[in-house]
């Protein structure tokens, strides 16, 4: 055991990884989470968006030796299965040859995480609502939700690991020069559920494409749906909170059932139980959150989701929380775990990350849920795959920058797409390429072009992985 | 007395002038403040900026009947007095004739404030840190600063009226959808202060010319001195808070006096208390906060720099705050007392002011600090005010706008201002007009140009102002 003690306030998906990582590293971990045991209780349903894990999220759990046993509760999407206003389908790849982001319950993976936290010897204490941070001195008092005991405990390290509602992060937000921002999206989302096919005897006859992200793109909102091990599917609908199509609208059982039949009419006779889930599960908002600093006197610190709240549109979110916590371990590295030192080389680092990802993010949310079913959209994505077969140093398509990428700065995939977005459209004006790119012509411009191209340089991701 | 009872948290300058107007509609007020009565206390010193009162704060005092009570205890000043890094000193006019700004002490006003508010049977409770709100159901839970005791006060009418760190917009920031952000200046600001002339006997011997604003401007920072009717003068140094120069650069006896003598060297004579003032005083940070929606529930609102803390650069922050009340008070008018609709027209109306207001103020920090020593800027305000005398409707200087017409909504203002900034970059690229536009060829081209525009148009301030 090393001297120094470590609080984590909340023991979700990135608390838990954290108390893993540091207490492999030798250090005493203490979590504390504001919820009852998720192992023990039901989960409460209705607001998650399935995760999908992908490279970022999957390097970082390797660190904790558990990708492994994740990717065996996760299902693997190869690409997008668009289902369009006339129900065509089409599919498009998110990258090549077996490339997939992987679905995973966000419930199932934080119960594992807890578990591992535990067995690798961090003590996990639950119900312990934080009610009050001493930045300046280094000390946390929890209120137990259950009793109303409540205790201070003191550390010279404490993370604020607690969500987008972060309380450490409220904490921090009164102390002075703290700049801080919440926005939120015009729209909201609603949970809603496909089951397992009739007559399946395990759960697993799967009612669409199982290796697929399936969206109903409508430009103004959308719904996906993201496989489960046991045959169904999560569905997320996106739609704006007020005006005209919004949920507001969406009041009646007539208009929701109307709604459907209009814009997703082909899922409408796999929901069975829609006008329960519409009516059960609530609207929930979208935010995104800036903030800085992240580290107040060198003990203080803002992880995951509490330091950097995002959007969902890229399935980033947890990818960059478990990111977050292998910088940090490449940090104490790198400083020998000298801990302000490390702080101050996380936050230099990791800050214009988490800027990049959520502007990309809310990005994203127009490429999903209005670009993708436009033909110039679908045209550029094929000439990108085909550039980055033909040079596959010199063009990376954004998307797998951003998510098979890992050690690529979010920054740096933000910085090159820009880049290669110019080129694209320089590309796209010639009749010739835009037609068939495969042709001498065609083949003849490109190669002229990417010929006098560098190979695509990044910034390193960590002190360490320079 | 109406039947509806008003709580108002805090009794600042604008809860108090807020309070003395519902008061005087009719209402029940009560006002409750977290410090103690500072009519009984000695004011904590050494974070104030002195005010400066204009048309709008007057035209709101008015309406209260306090105007003419505090422009006696108010110091006139018609201009800036430039104090150039050679130590010349030149007087740029605010407006024409005897328009001015008033210099008041904010500790005076906010006394005689509280004074009319309880001549008008508000009453206020000191000492009451407010500490939690329920937004949904209408009640303020209060705890005393002194005893500890706890009281909940509900009413279907709750004002946040809290200042740039509101308890009041802390409780609503977590409730959904809440837009929000606080942004921080990289520099501060410190209160120092330039005592009477020795030897006076009723401290009426002002060492700098009265009836001016002093700016000691130096591009990267500046200090400005108020005048006050003692003949002193209150002094405040804007500097950043790091780099170089700045605050952090100023920590020894030593290094402020250099730095005082190579900036300010024909202040520093009239600072005897230079030194001791500078220790003593704290370093205080420059905040804009923005926030959406001002208004939840049709219960609970915010008002002052609850809803839009400013940065002090264009003398405008009480000014907007009581404005905010005037506006506030011709909305209810409007709205026949119906509070749920005149707080709808309030923030409608009020919002993008505030926001205008907001950035004006930042914008307006480069002027006072760096252009108000630049010959061209110069030049160009010497041109606006003869454009604005020789067509007093088709062309009004922004300073004016914002400062002397009470009846133009800062957005307007705004938005005036940028279009006048385009024509006065094309009359300043004459080189007639530059050199001297009184001349006939100079006056041609402008009585050309100016004779085709129309006068000066802008919405209402408020809706029983249109």
């Amino acid at each position: 055991m090393k001297e120094q003690d470590v609080i984590i306030v909340g023991a979700g998906l990135v608390g838990s990884l954290l108390g893993t990582m540091l207490s492999k590293r030798g250090y005493s971990v203490r979590l504390f989470e504001r919820r009852p045991d998720m192992r023990e209780e039901t989960i409460s349903a209705g607001k998650s968006i399935n995760l999908a894990m992908s490279d970022r999220g999957l390097k970082a759990l390797e660190i904790a030796g558990l990708a492994d046993e994740i990717l065996r509760i996760a299902i693997p999407m190869q690409g997008r299965m668009i289902h369009d206003a006339q129900y065509n389908l089409s599919f498009q790849p998110y990258g090549v040859g077996n490339q997939a982001i992987n679905s995973v319950s966000r419930g199932e993976l934080n119960k594992r995480l807890l578990s591992m936290a535990e067995h690798h010897g961090v003590s996990i204490e639950f119900n312990q609502r934080c009610v009050d941070v001493d930045v300046l001195n280094g000390s946390v008092t929890f209120v137990n939700e259950q009793s109303g005991a409540s205790q201070s405990v003191a550390s010279r390290l404490i993370f604020g690991a607690d969500g987008a509602f972060s309380a450490v992060r409220a904490r921090m937000q009164i102390t002075d020069r703290f700049e801080y921002s919440q926005t939120y999206l015009p729209h909201s989302y609603k949970e809603l559920h496909i089951p397992p096919a009739a007559g399946s005897d395990h759960g697993q006859q799967f009612r669409l494409e199982k290796n697929a992200l399936h969206i109903w793109p409508r430009r103004s909102y959308m719904m996906i749906a993201l496989p489960n091990i046991d045959g169904s599917f999560t569905c997320t609908l996106f739609l704006a909170h007020q005006g005209s199509p919004s949920f507001d609208e969406l009041k009646t059982e007539k208009n929701v059932s109307a709604f459907f039949q209009q814009n997703f009419s082909d899922a409408v006779p796999m929901m069975p139980t829609l006008i329960q889930d519409f009516a059960a599960n609530p609207e929930s908002s979208l935010v995104t959150v800036k903030c800085s600093p992240w580290v107040l006197n060198g003990k203080v610190a803002l992880i995951g989701d509490a330091a950097h709240a995002i959007v969902p549109f890229y399935g980033q979110g947890m990818n960059c929380g478990f990111e977050d916590c292998r910088v940090l371990l490449e940090c104490l590295e790198a400083a020998n775990d000298d801990w302000p030192m490390a702080l101050r080389y996380y936050e230099a680092y990791r800050k214009p990350d988490a800027d990049a990802i959520a502007d990309l993010a809310v990005e994203n949310f127009i490429e999903m849920r209005d670009k993708v079913a436009d033909q110039r959209f679908l045209r550029r994505k094929k000439i990108e795959a085909f550039l980055h077969e033909r040079y596959p140093d010199r063009f990376i398509p954004q998307y797998t920058l951003v998510t098979f990428s890992p050690n690529v700065p979010y920054c740096e995939a933000r910085r090159i797409g820009i880049e290669q977005e110019n080129l694209m459209e320089e590309f796209l004006s010639d009749p010739a390429i835009y037609e068939d790119w495969t042709k001498p012509d065609a083949l003849a411009h490109i190669d002229a072009v990417m010929q006098n191209r560098q190979p695509v340089m990044y910034k390193p991701l960590s002190p360490s992985s320079g």
